[in-house]
């Protein structure tokens, strides 16, 4: 695509928004299944001439309760502890979006990113009102009962409760690690 | 994009499966959500200097029980009767494609286009299976009790079933006609 032609001004980008989350282990480890959300968008949506019409929104929602306290007993507490913990997760959040905006970076493609904190299915459903994308783009791994805490287990409830069009990129059989702590 | 430039050379085109159905009229007017549904591969998936990245492949899938003999009384049609009304079916079919296939012609946007007989959803998901699409899109209208013969009732279905992504385009509720018939 010549420079001169600038498709943008006359039809906005197409904001495309993706959930991430961590790996099973925890920060800052990405989860496959958003390594293969952001590889889908990267390689089948942005094509190597259509970079310049594409912005990703990267949104990764932290549950407080799940994962924000586990090191410590939250009965006692002390709020400066609780301010210091509340640090270092929003620190291990960033880092997490760092992973992905680092991969937007080298495609060459335009991004935003952002933490949020609730129910991910909850915030991203919200979020997506809120900035109304063109696409919601999600991962799936399968609902284990311990990964419902994750993006993974949103898929569902979003691609039926968004306010824009979802698509779910599922994991392929033979990704599933045979350890899951390696998920 | 130069014509110099031929990325589908090294990154072949995004194949994007679109089913399609008629409208609640009848052949061979479309049916909003479908019209909806390509609406949106064009003009968000498929850029305007994206054009030569894509292929949309059509599909209409035909249900004889519902829609094939209603003109006629099955029991005692005789062969050459049902033929007859194949026939009539399957150029109402076409017509129904060649609407599709005359957007995807107009936007310069490679596309083939074909028609299938069964249950929508299922014969959705074996065609998804066997050209294995980058991306199923259908259009959704919600599902009531009479539309569920249509494509829009199997959009969950298939979205959970097809070995592909797939995004549903849902309507806007404004888009819903006063009269179902004008759907």
């Amino acid at each position: 695509m010549g420079d001169q032609e600038t498709p943008a001004a006359t039809n906005p980008k197409m904001q495309v928004m993706l959930g991430v989350s961590h790996s099973i282990q925890g920060y800052p480890k990405p989860s496959i299944s958003s390594r293969n959300a952001l590889n889908w968008i990267l390689t089948k949506l942005v094509r190597q001439s259509c970079k310049k019409e594409y912005k990703i929104l990267i949104l990764h929602v932290q549950v407080p309760d799940q994962d924000g306290f586990e090191d410590m007993d939250s009965v006692y507490a002390a709020g400066s502890d609780v301010k210091t913990q509340q640090r270092k997760e929003e620190k291990q959040g960033l880092a997490l979006l760092e992973y992905f905006v680092k991969q937007c970076n080298e495609a060459e493609v335009d991004c935003e990113a952002w933490l949020s904190e609730g129910d991910p299915k909850l915030v991203i459903c919200k979020e997506a009102k809120e900035k109304h994308p063109d696409l919601l783009v999600l991962g799936s791994r399968g609902l284990g009962t311990i990964q419902r805490i994750f993006i993974g287990g949103s898929s569902s409830y979003c691609s039926e409760h968004a306010a824009c069009p979802v698509v779910i990129i599922r994991r392929d059989p033979d990704e599933t690690p045979y350890d899951p702590m390696d998920d």
